[in-house]
């Protein structure tokens, strides 16, 4: 019988749903395997209430755990990136498998580690970094391997899709109050501009591009836009129009190279993904021979990410090495698309001034940029002010911009004008 | 490099779609794999005419396939049993890897199948066979490899979705001309029995339940009820009452064994099943770790078929036979549940005289078996008729049964009485 001899350094909520999936489901596992995982040591600064350590070997010093010559597999589950990257490297150097669900570790220093790991012959696993208990990476590398895929578009951050969720449906409450809402109940951090601000989205999407298309991860040239800026009022005329607004990740192989963005998206009411609310995940992958597939599921919290690694684990010891570090070694280079340089349709809205001849100037000017309108909705005046709501049809952003900043200009528009690209997939 | 060498048998659609698309991402393969798959000979009584055969071996004699020295794995695109069955057995004999799309097959003939290969040493691969594109057995087998499976309920025929969709979206239209028109779109066969009847998702199912709880293969013991008697009626009351009607296979691990069945079912709107349209498919997985996750996509057709067909090879080639015939030399043979002892709401519609008194009798009966309404919809009467329609809370199916009869017997009852299970999770 196989045995698989796991370390695990970090016993926050993920480190301890681990080790307590490995305890409950050993039989399962026995049974699904023909082997055993076996939690050698585990490396904490305090061990978690929840965990039962009797048996188990605990050390408070991270690179014991990296340097047990019993332990075959490394699971990191510290966070950040400093102590992390050195926990990986000297495990790597050690010729020990590794399993992560650090997405800011592999998205900044993925391919210096992917080195290390194939120069060791080892794996590096991170199906937790990304869309917790869902297998995409699984899916992506393996499930539709004999597809090009062509584009991902994502729902990977739980925290702004709650936002997002309970500001539409509850109506009348402001970014903020949601935000302190969700900060109560666990959703968002304290300091929530990781969350809030797409950084957490953007390491995922940045690992996603990178194993679909086969390039490097190039967190440091993607578009990133956070949720902050989204108010009540456009989550209630997009509505109107009859979207929703999602924040997405939005990966494209395009013919210029790839696109990579975070940001906040309308989205039509019926598509798949506008249906994904709370704090649930999901991933639509399109790809030339499967077409259209959807994976959908809980993108954190202790069982949903700890289900990951453990499959991570598991597939080390039936694998071994043989699906390693899929592709890592025939990265393509291809040039990053500026933000500028992408189509969309976008969606606009502005306050004007309550002056016959107003809406005829703005239509002009985007008539004048080729952009035509599909719909538009000119509400009610008051104190002499309207708002005109409009969505474009798919152009050059850099196009829109061009047409937004003419409109500026027009002495009866009165705030900046707001745009959120609205999806076409 | 390392190299696979393949041969299809069958060039029908699925077997097409394979050898086009081996061809078309052969780049993409090697990029992958650091391998490359070659066709190295084609079995068929016809070649598709979609296919340039010019620079591939090809044999009307499918056995001499089966039989071929050069050939690692063979890719079994017949359909049908009898043949199929040799062939596969003839291919796992020897000791070539078999890769299927066949989902009668591996239902009725698995076991036997899987015990073959195993003696052999190789892999028998279906992805294919189950929900066309979406990698689900991938999924259930090594992406929540760490989880107990606690249930799982699909939409894995697309004829029978597409049905349905179409009979709620249209309005007025009956079963009979929604599937003559799946018929003319070739969304349905000539003789429209296997998917109407649920023969088609039965053997799916089948296959789910197996592999995502380790029990043998019990097509013969479940339960199966098509769509052929759902009426717009119905589709139009579950609709006021906020519900969809889907065909769902459904299977459960329960205390007292494996229930396993497909029939259709109520399902909330606000259900991510219940979003799933037309001809696609979507598997619902429940699970200890992960909790609720979700895989969507084409459940049929030339390219999500070959995509899954393609998977299976590539996956053969990276992994040899690591990961062959998961968990099937370990079945735990726990029993079946009867319908009857399952546990369920139902929704209930029947017609009555329109006469003082008939509501109180029904609901006299119901409270007899402790049966409550959830909720109860009692339309206008015509020509001194008038329908109701319940939903009840959730109870035994016998004992449901048990009422039903009990209302029958009424006078004031004048049809029988529709009786449509309901989604509880």
């Amino acid at each position: 019988m196989k045995k698989i001899r796991v370390g695990i350094c970090g016993l926050g909520t993920v480190g301890s749903g681990t080790f307590n999936l490995i305890g409950k489901n050993a039989n399962e596992i026995s049974r699904k395997t023909g082997g055993s995982v076996k939690v050698v040591q585990v490396g904490c600064r305090r061990p978690h209430p929840d965990c039962d350590l009797s048996t188990t070997d605990t050390t408070n010093d991270l690179f014991a755990v990296v340097n047990n010559p019993d332990i075959d597999v490394v699971v990191e589950l510290i966070g950040g990136i400093d102590t992390a990257l050195e926990l990986v490297k000297q495990a790597l150097s050690n010729k020990k498998h590794v399993v992560t669900a650090n997405k800011a570790l592999i998205a900044i220093h993925g391919e210096d580690l992917f080195k290390l790991a194939m120069d060791a012959g080892v794996c590096l696993k991170f199906e937790a970094a990304i869309a917790g208990g869902i297998p995409i990476v699984k899916a992506i590398r393996e499930g539709l391997s004999g597809n090009n895929i062509e584009f991902l578009a994502g729902i990977i951050n739980g925290t702004t899709n709650f936002i997002l969720t309970e500001m539409e449906a509850a109506g009348n409450r402001s970014f903020s109050e949601v935000l302190k809402e969700a900060q109560d109940l666990g959703y968002a951090e304290a300091d929530p501009t990781f969350d809030v601000e797409g950084i957490d989205a953007a390491h995922k999407m940045t690992i996603l591009s990178s194993i679909s298309f086969g390039v490097p991860l190039r967190f440091d040239a993607m578009y990133l836009e956070g949720i902050s800026n989204i108010t009540v009022e456009d989550i209630k005329y997009a509505g109107e129009l009859g979207y929703k607004i999602k924040h997405l990740g939005i990966t494209t192989k395009t013919d210029a190279g790839i696109d990579l963005r975070v940001h906040p998206t309308l989205i039509e009411k019926s598509h798949m993904l506008a249906q994904v609310d709370g704090v649930m995940n999901a991933v639509l992958v399109g790809s030339d021979a499967a077409g259209q597939t959807m994976y959908y599921g809980a993108g954190a919290g202790a069982g949903p990410t700890a289900s990951s690694v453990v499959a991570d684990i598991i597939d080390v010891m039936r694998d071994g090495d043989s699906v390693a570090n899929l592709g890592f070694d025939a990265l393509m280079d291809l040039p990053m698309v500026d933000i500028s340089s992408i189509e969309s349709a976008y969606y606009l809205r502005l306050r004007v001034l309550d002056k016959p001849g107003v809406l005829a100037k703005i239509t002009t000017i985007l008539s004048r940029y080729k952009i035509s309108i599909e719909s538009l909705i000119q509400k009610d005046a008051k104190r002499g002010e309207a708002p005109i709501i409009l969505v474009s049809n798919i152009v050059l952003e850099k196009v829109m911009d061009e047409a937004i900043d003419a409109i500026s200009n027009l002495d009866e528009v009165l705030t900046d004008i707001t745009k959120i690209r609205v999806a076409s997939f």
